[in-house]
């Protein structure tokens, strides 16, 4: 019976978490979320790609899936999930019938080539599976995967002969010379082996394959449609594409034939590997046999274990966006070595990992926020410590000597700015974290933070800031390494180092020289120490002394210091009232359209990127947690639907998801590395946490609905919680976290300034 | 003192083999030859380039050098010596004073870049030592090296600041995007890294390095001058070429300062490495000091043993062409393979030699004819053994499953015809070499005859020949492929492989096919069995049946069967009659002129390219053997002189010198794998060979001179030799053979048919 004929199939009961998650929920829209099949934090994902050929259309097909496309290129087994920036799409393979179209041909125009229509009708994704029919081809496919290896099921109708391409000139984010190098190798009838080699958003990426097939090959044809070059080598046997076993070049693609296959099914196994074909062979050992509902189970079975760890109660649709919004935690960092340990570092060179898992794709400018507190409260210390040995790994192979910036598959990319790595490590050890070697890690953060060469560290170590004059984003770099200095400091006083975490809380104030009295915004200064004229708060982006976005979105940014923020803006109420000018402005989204990824517009604050993220925690700071509350009340609702277009900015690894799963839950790391988190309101009726201590944490919340935007009063066990921050390690304790919700606010909750959240002062020395 | 003040340089007694070497020889002309430092069969072959950078001037300059230049380029690490075809020219240094030039610039304009001219009278080339004076620059250059590391020693003027310039863009036979990919990475002040990624002759060729310096670098820069390029990626700290410790792109090119350095001199040391970064840094250690003239004594006292198996008494431009014939052939199988056993094969994979060194370099075509039997007879049976197995694993890690056909650094370039593996492997095994797992080899020979994919061999299987509308140069295949059945014959019969060996037999005979009875040449036939029309014997090269060569020149290449090509001439007079005619046709050398590699012409016969090397020998099958002396006369002189221009053709890797060797020692492997080799004529008074077994082999010339140019009797071991031949077991017991020159011919030697050398009959069954 063709799949699609069945009801949606669902591993778990209808009321499991499993159940709950929609893959498709950011693959339209702004999210740039990816429908394919992974397992957690897996190696491979394996899914869909519809991007156009057309490289400039590569900001909207980040993840190579969107949502609104009507036709599909291949599938392919290596996706992002909610980047701002494309790559991979590797190994790309697309079942057909008929005759053999080596071109993909174009969206609108069906049947010019392999790609495919399809319809969401006759499309089918849950963690761990993805199916879908391929129209022109009357082929259903289905998919699963592994860490290492993906699983293709096709089904092709009766009396077809199953045909296959490969193409491994297919890239998210293509263009004219993306790829450097590929080889292409028929092993044997059923194992055809490969690499690639792009410079992509990763320069210099070596991406090798296995793949392995349940029939025979009955034919085979190897293209390269490289345009004309200089010279192309002695001609290896085969001269024609039939004959062909082993091809290289710039632009390979190939078609296989199985003739008639039992059940009229065809299946695939690929496993790749950064490091040899060897490697990828070896991985596919990952995948011993051919039953793919075992694979799908073991893959679900596995989805269900990690979404287990959460328990919620709440509004249908509030409970799929926070199930999913956990399901896109659980991509990134991802797995990234070989079985046998081995993976490629940022020498592109082998190493082989000793004592952990090396993971790469770190998009820590993102993630460093809410993602990695979201992971240390979600998954086994173990996969935490693999994070940081990782980083840590790499920094040792880095040929800067630094800890990655912004890193995949074991490259670094330099996108972004900061070295947020610190964040990430210094967060994970002052909660307790072990694993790695502490003093090692701190003098691998130390290297990083005193790299000179890096980003106008230079000038930021010399004159405490960074000239806008000597380097481009100079506010916001500033900003972002005191921040980052200030999680080294507090890490290096625990271990003891008191003269090192001294001189970074020094830097961790360097952020001060930039703090404008007179405009209350974060404001760009010449070499010479005059202020940046002409002065637009809005003025965002390449030009202008802001990371992706303005004045307006980072004058925010000394979260370990609110105190100088509010002493800036002339005390509790200059905060508020320019917290609630950014909220209420009448900004024209125009300002920012030439900025992809400043979405999510409310006023000036823009939730579809992360500077704002921590923003509306901020009138807590000012001893005003009810304006938090309301704004939590208005951004939340309008910022996450569920429905593919339902994140209102590129999900980025799982970034955009954490700040939904710390805010329903009630609570929001402003500051990692200072042990507090936030209090917002919570979203969800009751929701509890499996912590890796194995206690339970449940946040409750008491009158919820649309109307009692507020918190009346807060028990934490059934005590008081007057402060409007909750402890880590009262959280870690377990416990159950009280929320009366009312319709009025409570002015006097989260009052005086002594139940307010941190500010520099309480951790100039910890407890 | 200046180098160049002192008197040439000879690292040993002027009447020593090593200083009766000139590495000039064959730099000129045709010959292909390269000059630079290297050991005996070494990784690293150190000298300069002139090559320009244009890229059509490839087949003069496929050893990056010509003697008729007057400008270098820089010196680099890795070239060919004698190959009709160009690549190499790896790492690419040049030191210089004054301004920093990033392009080379134009010979005939000098200064107009890094460039630089030069003096034959300020240049020396020894063993192991090159050492030239930059006029532009006025840097002495001073080169040695050991297997892995190259070693530069510069003198710069007093008060001039070393400077160094490494041009990764370089290349022998360059070409715009003959680059895929480079990276460079300065790791300290003493250190640079990198690797670079071609597609020339070989394709997807990786070459990373180390560079050691023995003064600190005081300031760098590192440029990326590839043209516009669609996406660059996000730019990586220091952005500017001062700053940079990394760069990777397709177009790098550094310049380093050092300053004032001690006595005016920098060292600098570059290892290189198939595998990776990490392997170059680990063979530094094959040199661990600073001392350059112990380097350099290390590496004459390494030619002084390699040379020293020959002893040599002869006219002294003979004795300076023979051991430097015997200099050219130690250049290659050259060892490839890191110091810890690791080495990219042709699957392009990283594999590690167990109980042997892996070599690569092998020019097959060329060299199975004289330079591996010379090899044989000169080298150490485990280095012969290394080239076996080297051989070997090549098979075991072919895409094809197929052994080399024109390998190096371990990828297989498809260039040239034949599977002449098999040749050199049985002739060594039926010559007793052991050290390698003949039956494995057996298999690994015959999957290599049974490889249908490759040049024809699917209907050269199915119809006994290879026919002209089905696949090029169909008549030289024909004859090759036969000659190299044989062997693998000879083997399998060697080793009781029975029935293995007469299907091998047979197909040996498959050249019979393609023999015209009434035109006497070997000539093309269609698939359906017709001989080609029109037919002229001087047709040759593409388009033609015949591979670098005509009917004229390939008709006599069934030399383990002049029986068969005696009896398609007509007997004895015929063949006789035709070998004259090759000799004496009024050949009109511009019908040969569009193929670069036919040179060295007399009548027909070219004896600078390798399908005419043994005709000479053939008078001797027809009983004719004086006319094989005379012929010898009229060649020898003719093709080999000393000097820059001396060879009449590419070296080829050696086997031009090979035959020179054997020739004048008076004998010649016609047909290697019958353990015989045809008489000649010597032209050296005395010569003795020290073979591997430790024996010792004399060729005496008694009344050698101009006039005397015929043998009149023959002894070994003071016994009368009748026969003109020698078997391979008589040349290995040690003992002396002594000529009796004389001005008139001895028409009774080498009579009757019972002494002359084999055809085909005696071996079908060994002795």
């Amino acid at each position: 019976m063709p799949i699609f004929d069945l009801p949606a199939v669902r591993a778990c009961a209808a009321d499991s978490p499993y159940a709950a998650v929609d893959v498709f929920i950011g693959t339209g829209g702004d999210g740039h979320c990816h429908p394919g099949a992974t397992r957690p934090f897996g190696m491979v994902q394996l899914g869909p790609d519809t991007q156009h050929r057309h490289y400039r259309q590569s900001y909207p097909w980040a993840a190579g899936y969107r949502y609104e496309d009507d036709s599909i290129l291949g599938f392919s087994h290596t996706h992002f999930s909610g980047t701002g920036h494309g790559d991979l799409g590797d190994v790309l393979l697309m079942p057909f019938t008929g005759p053999t179209k080596l071109e993909p041909g174009y969206p609108e125009r069906p049947l010019s080539g392999y790609r495919s229509r399809f319809s969401h009708e006759l499309e089918r994704g849950e963690p761990g599976y993805y199916a879908v029919k391929l129209l022109d081809h009357e082929v259903e496919v289905e998919l699963t995967c592994t860490e290492r290896v993906g699983l293709h099921r096709y089904h092709y109708v009766k009396g077809d002969a199953a045909k296959l391409l490969l193409d491994l000139r297919s890239s998210v984010y293509n263009y004219p010379g993306k790829t450097l190098w590929s080889r292409l190798r028929v092993r044997n009838g059923r194992l055809v082996t490969g690499m690639r080699e792009t410079r992509g958003w990763a320069p210099g990426r070596q991406l090798y394959f296995a793949i392995e097939f349940s029939q025979p090959i009955r034919a085979h044809e190897i293209h390269s449609t490289e345009e004309a070059v200089e010279y192309r080598g002695f001609r290896p046997p085969g001269q024609d594409p039939q004959g062909r076993r082993v091809l290289e070049g710039r632009a390979l693609v190939a078609a296989f034939e199985f003739g008639a296959v039992p059940a009229n099914q065809l299946m695939i196994k690929v496993a790749i590997s950064a490091v040899s074909e060897a490697g990828a062979i070896a991985n596919l050992a990952e995948m011993p046999g051919w039953d793919f509902e075992a694979e799908r189970a073991a893959a679900a079975s596995a989805w269900v274990e990690a979404l287990g760890v959460l328990e919620i109660d709440a509004e249908p649709e509030m409970r799929q966006s926070l199930f999913t919004a956990h399901y896109h935690c659980l991509m990134a960092p991802s797995l990234f070595m070989d079985r046998d340990g081995r993976y490629r570092g940022p020498d592109n060179e082998v190493h082989r990992a000793e004592g952990f898992r090396f993971h790469s794709t770190f998009s820590l400018w993102d993630t460093y926020r809410a993602l990695h507190p979201w992971l240390l409260l979600t998954q086994p210390a173990a996969r935490n410590a693999d994070f940081i040995n990782s980083l840590l790994a790499s920094q040792q192979a880095s040929p800067h000597g630094i800890l990655p910036v912004w890193q995949f598959h074991g490259i670094e990319t330099w996108c972004m700015i900061g070295y947020h790595a610190l964040p990430v490590i210094a967060d994970a050890f002052l909660k307790g974290l072990r694993g790695f070697d502490a003093p090692a890690a701190l003098k691998a953060m130390t290297a990083s933070a005193e790299y000179q060469p890096y980003g106008g560290l230079e000038h930021y170590m010399k004159l405490g800031y960074i000239p806008h004059d000597r380097e481009p984003e100079g506010v916001s770099k500033t900003l972002e390494y005191a921040f980052d200095d200030w999680t080294l400091a507090r890490m290096a006083e625990s271990l003891g180092e008191t003269e090192l975490a001294a001189r970074y809380y020094q830097r961790a104030q360097y952020f001060r020289a930039l703090l404008d009295p007179k405009t209350g915004f974060v404001r760009g200064k010449s070499s010479d120490g005059r202020w940046r004229e002409p002065f637009n708060p809005a003025a965002a982006g390449y030009g202008s002394d802001y990371t992706e976005g303005s004045a307006w979105q980072y004058s925010w940014y000394m979260p370990h210091d609110c105190a100088a923020l509010i002493e800036n803006l002339g005390g509790d109420a200059g905060l508020i009232r320019r917290l609630d000018e950014i909220f209420e402005a009448e900004a024209d989204p125009k300002q920012y359209s030439h900025m992809e990824d400043i979405s999510g517009l409310i006023g000036h604050y823009a939730h579809g990127n992360e500077p704002s993220h921590h923003i509306a925690y901020l009138y807590s700071y000012g001893g005003a947690p009810w304006k938090t509350q309301r704004r939590l009340a208005q951004i939340v609702p309008s910022q996450y639907r569920v429905g593919p277009a339902g994140l209102a900015g590129n999900d980025d690894l799982g970034q955009m998801s954490a700040w939904l799963l710390f805010s329903a839950f009630g609570f929001y790391p402003v500051a990692p590395g200072s042990n507090e988190y936030v209090m917002g309101r919570p979203f969800v009726r009751r929701a509890s946490l499996r912590l890796p201590n194995g206690r339970i944490f449940t946040v409750r919340a008491e009158g919820l609905s649309e109307a009692n935007v507020y918190l009346g009063q807060v028990t934490l066990n059934g005590q008081r919680h007057g402060q409007s921050y909750l402890r880590h390690e009262d959280l870690m304790a377990g416990g159950e976290l009280v929320f009366r919700m009312e319709a009025e606010p409570n002015l006097e909750w989260g009052q005086p300034r002594g139940v307010r959240p941190y500010s520099q002062t309480p951790y100039l020395a910890l407890p």
